[in-house]
């Protein structure tokens, strides 16, 4: 993964207007290396739009239908970021409930790639949500560092060594996402890539020409080597064979096991290649279900980065630096005078704090409430960053507090090569032994 | 390795008459995918001109100066194949000398690119010298399989399990060189890529560009992501580091082992790159000992194949097979008739008869009263053809003998990750150990 999964894009990949003349436009561009909605004739980065995305991508609208038998299929109201069009777009969701609905296999894979940041709350969305989708699925879930990738491909990390350190001290803010030990299995290239992973990277790699990558990827001549052959190595976790000590060996069962991706659009590139040749490796297309990036603090379209600390909130924060955030940085939709805004009523969709209570505020009334009350004038910007302060605190508190709990053991633990339990049921691997 | 070390080239990498039209001359071409001395204005393909290769790939021809070195320097005269040229150019062998003088650690490194065909006497040419160097040197070997490559390259090898069994059975006939199982490590990419050997690959993968891999090997953009980023796995080999259960674990120490690569010239390439890279990877520099090609029966620019069983010499023929090939179909350096011969004398440089005794008689003296007798037309070409008979009946035979021995048993222990023993002393990983 080459940004991490639901990130707001960093720095380095967004750096768009260094790259075109200011007084230029220039148009929308989403791959895993590259991330922006466009800049204006101003030279003003312009949000991404999704919908144009979706349509470009060739990928399916998440429609009122979809979310109704999302429901019915799986006796749980769809998750806020379904509800919200936050989780707007996917790949074949509609296969993955139809095995669910016949009682059938599937299991779920996303992933990071690791950086020396800790996480933001942008980072966490698509865990959170592949989270919930383990509860609700009850289904195997392998989560992929990719810090081979990121090695290949930073100029910064000048050594193995340290992508390998930013991996394990990634692993422990995933797991305190929540995710559920006995079913699930994280994992880093360095550590992993090796036997039944290797031959299916080997699988991927023979499928797939330099014209292919060059054109999605948006790669040269200049690239290395590593980069090009990296997309065979994130489609290869996409195949339930790479996990023998998952799935067992019976190659023909475990070869029609499908997965379900959760990601960022921004990795859509990686798994449409990965589709177009899974059936001639005889395996199952992986389905996807794809998020947006929760907007940078500067708004919509504004530069966000990892390593620029007034853009993000951090994982890490403590409350007051939430608050003092938030309050200083936070771009508001509210008028320029309380009268004013009293008289006219706040911009809803350029307000940041509200942006984020979509994102974290579970109660729908609630957030209407809000809604209503801030565009008629009644609710002040101050009101308004107070309430999403306090949402923040309080999402950013369960966190740390799970993220206290995570010993080195429990690192171990989830990254160990081990059988999971899943469905109630010892897994195919302890039934094969037995 | 594309083709098998030392192997006269395969039907498929030398089909260069079909790509160009007949009745133009094309320029001597050798990459690992691409071996020939070029085609004349007639068609005829010509015999390759290593004098001429040298001078292009930048190496150092071996001098009698060096000859003598060698002598001084291991105690051994020096090999058969160093004496006749067969053995022809290098880099940086004299630096493998200073070590051995100073009694300093250095390792040797072979491969082969495994396919269905057993061994012709062609493949055995850089194994037995590696096997010799061993001898001489007391150092510890690894032999890579690269299954892996074969298996991306191949359009007609379909599936991994395919590849991994040609490795499989390849590696009998290497051991049957008669290798020192204490002092050798044979491994198969499939089944060894991972861990420290992964991250080398992913060191050299981050230094080589696809515009360095397309100039080196002749690839173009409807290549695969694998063949460009095998040219990774096949430099990573030349790393002591990448075999900890070898050379223990001691970064530094380890880092500053270097290789002695004997390898067909056609290998070059890879390892050149390799040497470009490797100083800036803290590593050192590998060196390289380079072979030429054994003729093929119908002479020296004439298409050889693993797959035209009356191309070659297989190391599984019997000696009546022998027999019939040499007589039947090997290339006379003989003139007409038997008066005119005997008038004129035979042309030894085109006597396929003759090129194998000067690859497999061992005796220089012998070899020389051969070379003059014929010359002078003493000899006849019947007498030279049961010559080199003999000469390939007792080779053949020897290597089926030792063959005969290599049980599945021996095979998985050449295999396994273990430690080495050499030079008399216990291993570094096991002085580490105690």
């Amino acid at each position: 993964m080459a940004n991490e999964a639901g990130q707001p894009p960093a720095l380095d990949n967004l750096s768009l207007a260094d790259k075109a003349p200011s007084s230029k436009a220039t148009a929308q561009v989403i791959t895993p290396f590259d991330v922006s909605g466009g800049v204006d004739e101003s030279g003003k980065l312009l949000p991404v739009d999704y919908e144009k995305l979706t349509r470009e991508f060739g990928a399916t609208p998440i429609t009122p239908d979809l979310l109704e038998r999302f429901e019915r299929v799986t006796g749980h109201r769809p998750h806020r970021f379904m509800r919200r069009g936050i989780v707007f777009s996917h790949r074949d969701l509609t296969k993955i409930l139809d095995l669910h609905e016949k009682g059938k296999e599937f299991y779920l894979y996303t992933g990071r790639g690791p950086s020396s940041d800790s996480m933001h709350v942008g980072h966490t969305v698509p865990f959170e949500f592949t989270k919930w989708l383990q509860d609700v699925f009850d289904v195997p879930l392998v989560i992929m560092l990719t810090d081979d990738e990121k090695y290949m491909h930073s100029q910064k990390i000048k050594d193995v060594e340290d992508a390998k350190n930013f991996a394990k001290s990634n692993v422990k803010d995933i797991i305190a996402v929540g995710f559920d030990m006995k079913k699930t299995f994280i994992f880093s290239d360095f550590e992993f890539v090796g036997g039944a992973f290797y031959e299916n990277i080997c699988r991927m790699a023979k499928r797939i020409t330099i014209n292919q990558v060059r054109g999605t990827f948006g790669f040269n001549d200049s690239n290395n080597i590593g980069e090009f052959h990296f997309c065979a190595t994130q489609s290869a976790t996409a195949f339930a064979t790479s996990f023998p000590h998952i799935f067992g060996t019976d190659k023909k069962k475990v070869s029609s096991i499908p997965c379900l991706i959760p990601c960022a659009i921004d990795q859509d590139p990686y798994f449409r290649q990965c589709r177009e040749h899974a059936e001639k490796m005889k395996y199952k297309k992986p389905s996807l279900i794809h998020s947006i990036f929760l907007p940078a603090l500067q708004g919509p379209g504004s530069k966000m980065s990892a390593s620029v600390d007034s853009s993000a909130i951090f994982m890490s924060d403590t409350p007051k630096q939430i608050k003092t955030k938030i309050n200083k940085f936070a771009f508001s939709g509210g008028k320029e005078t309380a009268e004013e805004h009293r008289e006219l009523g706040g911009d809803t969709k350029a307000d940041v704090p509200f942006q984020y209570l979509t994102f974290f505020l579970e109660d729908d009334e609630e957030l209407e409430r809000i809604r209503v009350a801030y565009e008629k004038g009644e609710m002040l910007t101050g009101e308004m960053k107070q309430r999403c302060i306090a949402e923040l605190q309080e999402y950013v508190k369960g966190f740390q507090e799970r993220h206290a709990q995570v010993t080195p053991e429990v690192v171990a633990k989830f990254m160990s090569q081990r059988p999971l339990e899943w469905n109630g049921n010892p897994n195919p691997v302890v039934a094969e032994k037995k």
